[in-house]
């Protein structure tokens, strides 16, 4: 199996793909930059689903369904909005065999219809706040697609919101960000970096975009969700009004955060190693894969009766038994590739001695364990494993990010990979230059700040502010 | 509240839209024919969905996601399907600011590309059963649409299988109506007749269609789920081959089985009444809605308290607590007309006696119970609630069914309502007649057939056959 897939060192990029083809995670589609989710790599992304959701549902979030069909002339009510989305629009021109006299866009991301209908259901600070998730396909006509990373059509939730005040969106805004943080490390066991974009990365449409910016096996950031506070931009192309308790009609505040199946790649690439994926143990669809193994009919009637009684006992795990008339190394290779934290081997020699053989897919550490221990011993080394792939991804992070302090020494770490910490106070057109000249963008300004200023990276002038610079996904 | 609600008799087709209003279960998007599923109404999808969800896992079934752009030559493979689609289809023309070599059809459903991709996954009997299933948005082109029962978007989920005979083919179509079947009654309260469908009602490229049919509160007849038997037609189309365990190429035999937010109208006119929605308590949002009632702050203190306690007793129900400033018997209304299954009231009076009362949605009884009885009674009363609704829904399935044994009581019954059964040994094309004639379909062959034979309703050829008429949604 792991001939397969091509070592990290030798080619990341093909590494990437190699994994999710034999891990059976994606594939392409019949259409250019379209992509099948296939249902191990589907059931990843219900774990990351299921998992938000949940957390959404408990900070007072209600789910809804917007239509997909827009309104061509609903994009162009916001200025900006508009710009940043037309050039990946796709359009539909045709309906039940007839040329639509208004053509329709295939939803790029929702804010336009979503804040249509607001304007018919906010009247009165009593509507208010409203607080809406939308779990959806969105299409954008991107020309160079990358499974998961960035497909034409993708699915992902976007969470839209409105609000008696200025400092109320604010509020959600940044609450929402810190649901993503959360999400990220406690569940997915990759770190990441929260902070603000820069005027020149932030969401078309948007007052202010924050961001949760990962660092990838390779050294590339990862954008991993993005909430954005939308001041009353929408508001007002959508006439979202209000009588507030004064009686005093006013704009409605909103926010706007999303997170999408682009996740799955952050997790591949902050996890896997050239035996293939790694999968935190909170997220994994099989947390313990159990490699019955037998020579004779008879052996394996008492192997099997035996892994009857452990499944017993782990009815809290996510277990799957591998009892397909295959080699057990070949299995073993599998579900490695797989990315299956644990692996339990059980062998007509382990029935004797009243133990099985525990293998983790982290570290490689195989363990002896009495049956009898297994029930809190596998919970135990689940939650070991859970914390050791976070560990192992903040210490990357650490070792990946540096920090310059002059141009030349910016073009040279940002070569290198990884976060580059420098002090900024740049504008955007110098920001594209350094685009162009050293591939790099801007991931963020970091939430922590120095308590001392200095000198831009770039103009020189002093400066409190401190961005992230890398070259990203 | 009520008085907003249309009365059945009057209206059903206007009583219908004002529960989906004055429930807020749907609105209607800005693109005529398309529907915004409300926080309420996406709720009750969201039972429907989790609750089949679990029975497709059980049953072996696997999630996973294909894209909606389907080129349109893939259509074009399977004549009858292409025939049967094409009139609905929705078209993109234009991507990423340019015009398509080849243009792109919103999927009507997923048959071509998933069998697109089946040839690439299918090479051996070891690769089947295959067995998926996917949850997304469809769109058919219609013109006459209808909030949740015709729209011209829709979620729904489509299952997908391979296999590697006829008979486990046939056998897989039987077993997902039986799951709809079960899901229906035993989940939705809504009682179906199962049965075939005939050669002119069967799916666009199926050998045979079966299906599930309700009859709702004004008699009319609703297809609820169907399940197809594809036998070769697909696998030839997009040559799905593989080797047997002789080492011979084989054509697989393959499976599709759909269930709609189409259901989410069956349950509202199934239960419905002229003061709203009735939900069954397995599916709703809310099991036990509590309404405290107070005076003095004090009170409200005391009420509150109380009503903590109560809580934590019925952890294991879908429990909403209505706090809100506003008339007791304000809210009493709404909740009724939102179909919540029972009703807690508790006021000072209540304290004193440790009591509360509880109100019954589908049948108006009141019945005072010990606080601490709560954590039995209430469970119990749920239950009874989802059986009764079931029974009267049973009731009303029996008695709007009858028989005719000419054409002329078969257009009188059908004028009546409900569905009307009969001796058919008649053609497509006779279906299509008296479809023209008195609007009614023949809505399935139920699995359920006499012992003796009798005179065909329309030629008076004898026949052994039965089959189920009724005008349908």
């Amino acid at each position: 199996m792991a001939e397969r897939i091509t070592p990290q060192s030798t080619d990341y990029s093909q590494w990437y793909l190699d994994v999710i083809r034999e891990a059976e995670l994606a594939d392409y589609g019949p259409v250019r930059g379209t992509m099948v989710i296939r249902p191990y790599g589907y059931a990843i992304w219900e774990a990351v689903r299921d998992t938000l959701d949940d957390m959404f549902k408990a900070t007072g979030h209600h789910n809804a369904y917007f239509p997909m069909f827009i309104p061509m002339s609903f994009l162009e009510r916001e200025r900006e909005h508009v710009e940043g989305f037309s050039p990946e629009l796709a359009v539909v021109t045709h309906g039940g065999g007839k040329e639509l006299t208004e053509p329709l866009v295939v939803r790029p991301t929702s804010e336009t219809i979503i804040n249509y209908m607001f304007a018919d259901w906010i009247q009165s600070y009593r509507d208010l706040p409203l607080l809406i998730n939308q779990w959806a396909n969105v299409v954008r006509w991107e020309l160079r697609t990358r499974p998961f990373l960035r497909t034409l059509e993708f699915l992902w939730q976007e969470g839209h919101t409105a609000h008696a005040t200025a400092e109320e969106a604010e509020e959600e805004a940044l609450r929402m960000l810190d649901v993503y943080r959360d999400f990220a490390t406690e569940w997915a066991a990759v770190p990441v970096v929260p902070g603000r974009k820069t005027e020149r990365e932030k969401f078309a449409g948007a007052v202010r975009s924050y961001t949760i910016e990962a660092i990838m096996g390779d050294g590339r950031a990862l954008q991993s969700a993005t909430s954005h506070n939308l001041g009353q931009n929408f508001a007002k192309a959508f006439g979202i009004e209000f009588l507030d308790e004064g009686n005093e009609l006013r704009h409605a505040w909103q926010t706007s955060w999303g997170l999408s199946t682009r996740f799955v790649g952050a997790i591949i690439m902050t996890h896997g190693d050239d035996q293939g994926l790694r999968l935190p143990p909170r997220l994994a669809p099989i947390q313990l894969v159990v490699v019955p193994i037998w020579r004779t009919d008879e052996q394996r009637a008492e192997v099997m009766a035996a892994v009857g009684t452990i499944l017993e006992a782990l009815d809290d795990v996510r277990v799957h038994v591998d009892d397909r008339d295959q080699r057990p190394g070949w299995k073993f290779n599998e579900w490695e590739m797989r990315g299956v934290p644990l692996r339990l081997e059980i062998g007509p020699r382990d029935l004797e001695a009243g133990t099985v053989v525990l293998s983790r897919r982290d570290t490689g550490d195989k363990i002896t364990v009495a049956q009898s221990e297994l029930q809190s011993e596998v919970p135990r080394l689940l939650g070991e494993i859970q914390a050791g792939l976070l560990a192992q991804a903040e210490e990357r992070l650490a070792e990946r990010t540096s920090t310059a302090s002059d141009y030349e020494e910016l073009q040279s770490l940002v070569a290198e990979g990884g976060f580059v910490r420098a002090y900024w106070d740049g504008t955007s057109d110098d920001e594209a230059r350094i685009q162009d000249e050293c591939g790099a963008t801007i991931r963020c300004i970091p939430f922590t700040q120095p308590d001392e200023p200095g000198p831009c990276v770039y103009t020189g002038r002093m400066t409190g502010t401190q961005v992230l610079f890398a070259k990203a996904y």
